[in-house]
């Protein structure tokens, strides 16, 4: 895989590493997606899985908002679902309503029938997607490769969509531990090895998405959550890695020293402040903008995140929002969280 | 009001007050509700309205858990939305689903329009069954009245119903801010009459559900639901008040010290240590066991409890559940919630 396109910007990289920034890198969680009017368009002519299932297409949408903002990275465009599928469950989705998994995992012995598949056969187009991008980036911007983390795999898994309160999947820990604990090792050891293979098609950073990790109180984060996460992290030597674990702000301490993460993802409930504090100024910290907030004319935008990297500092930091994009945001509006980045000095 | 009978048990109000207690006062947060058979026997003969709106029925659903499990405390029977509806908006439920508001407002306009009805008139039926549950409890628990924060209840009244990122009322707080304060205005002067009524009609305590506070960034909630909050406790001087700002662990010190509060709720994501730091010992704290560990069996539960009192402190604690039970959750284990707590020594 040396024979990449050299970087020109390694602003990301530098970050991550802990080195020394002119300015913070910036991209947005959910970048290519449903606020861009060319993406709109493919969505017309493509249902969900032909773009997800499609590299030529995939690595399209990816490069939309490269194309139009610059950004200092791409993450390419796919689904953390994917892994459910490559584990042998049926995903479903009506456009704007959001995936279901119409049969989930609903009994031990079920959980207990799963195990690790060839993932990277099994989602090859997801490398083969990274592996254009890479080439099409021409290092102007770095490529993160993702996946979810396994607790919210889990909670998909057994829940079949999202849930106001995930009672299903905490009940199934609570009765089953330990089939719920073998399932959580067969996403992790999937995941290990998905992760490694996008890495190996071209991704240079992977990120891991903890979206429903804030409805475990901190002693079930530990038992659920964290082990899975920490071993990822351990496991993912080869290039950096950005945990994400939204609405965990109790658990960043953990994170930042516990883990091999390079940077921790937060979001903006936490004030840059407590997120330094906790992690004792001692790892990179990605995040936080409130993404309503891009409903702010863009001057308002624009301050509104000068403000927030004068908090969180120019090092050890990359300007992100702290959670996706929202369908309805002014495409002005994006490019001007991002300007406001790029012109920070 | 100087009729109703003597209080025997007055052990709610004692740890409001700081006063030292003997073990800490227990209720539940929606202890009348769908995982109670009798509660599921009227629920098949009346609709939620009728429910609601009959004083009689909203009486004797309030006293099932009392009749059951003699917990400390009775929440009135009700819903938050009766705000809106007594604000001239449609509320409407589908058994099952969770309410709607079919008309949401949507522009400045209609948001200027709201004015302050007589809410003790249009609401008079929750008087009425505050006033003859209060004279049913005999005084063996206390009454505790309820409104929804005026943070919460704007969010349904321009989402229309609940919603994963509430980016419409957000959108519409950052576009319309005059109109957003006016509505939130109207709001907390119609919840202060509302709170009031209550309280002239039995009500012993009352709590404010901000059930969407988590919703909002540390300064989003310092600019949209904290000022609110604020003044509905400094403007109920006559009995204790308990707020529940689920999701905002990060406002505790100021909730404890810059309101008038009795009491302040907590969720599961805020551990006993972390609630007690952040309100320096100051205040009684109510909370906070994960209502889906009730999936646990009886005899985890209660030494789930046992340790979740020993690490709170008997004295200004009241035991409860972080948010609402659920629906699945058998009889015997709420029973042992309750148990637990009782039997503390």
């Amino acid at each position: 895989m040396s024979n990449f396109p050299p970087m020109k910007n390694d602003l990301l990289l530098k970050a991550l590493r802990g080195e020394h920034v002119e300015r913070p890198p910036v991209w947005m969680m959910r970048q290519a997606g449903r606020y861009l009017p060319e993406y709109m368009e493919l969505r017309g002519k493509y249902s969900f899985f032909e773009r997800v299932e499609t590299p030529e297409l995939a690595a399209e949408i990816t490069m939309q908002p490269i194309d139009r903002f610059a950004p200092d990275a791409a993450i390419i465009f796919s689904d953390i679902l994917v892994i459910p599928q490559a584990l042998g469950l049926e995903v479903t989705l009506n456009e704007g309503e959001g995936p279901r998994l119409p049969n989930p995992i609903r009994t031990a012995k079920d959980a207990l029938a799963i195990s690790v598949p060839d993932v990277a056969d099994r989602l090859h187009y997801v490398m083969e997607a990274l592996t254009i991008t890479r080439n099409r980036l021409d290092g102007n911007a770095t490529l993160i490769g993702f996946a979810g983390a396994p607790w919210t795999i889990l909670c998909y898994m057994i829940e079949g969509r999202g849930s106001k309160d995930f009672a299903r999947v905490k009940q199934f820990c609570y009765t089953e531990p330990d089939a719920a604990r073998h399932l959580l090792s067969v996403i992790t050891d999937t995941t290990i090895a998905y992760l490694k293979a996008q890495i190996g098609a071209g991704a240079q950073v992977v990120q891991v998405f903890d979206s429903w990790a804030g409805l475990l109180g901190p002693e079930d984060f530990a038992e659920w959550a964290f082990p899975y996460l920490s071993k990822i992290s351990e496991s993912i030597t080869e290039v950096p890695v950005i945990l994400y674990p939204k609405g965990s702000w109790y658990a960043l301490e953990r994170l930042a020293y516990k883990t091999n993460a390079s940077a921790i993802g937060i979001d903006w409930t936490v004030t840059p402040e407590y997120a330094r504090e906790a992690t004792r100024n001692g790892i990179t910290l990605q995040g936080n903008f409130d993404p309503s907030k891009l409903m702010l004319p863009p001057d308002q935008i624009k301050s509104s995140v000068k403000r927030m990297i004068q908090r969180f500092g120019v090092q050890r930091y990359i300007a992100n929002l702290g959670h996706g994009i929202l369908p309805n945001i002014p495409v002005d509006n994006a490019r001007a969280f991002i300007e406001a980045v790029k012109e920070y000095s």
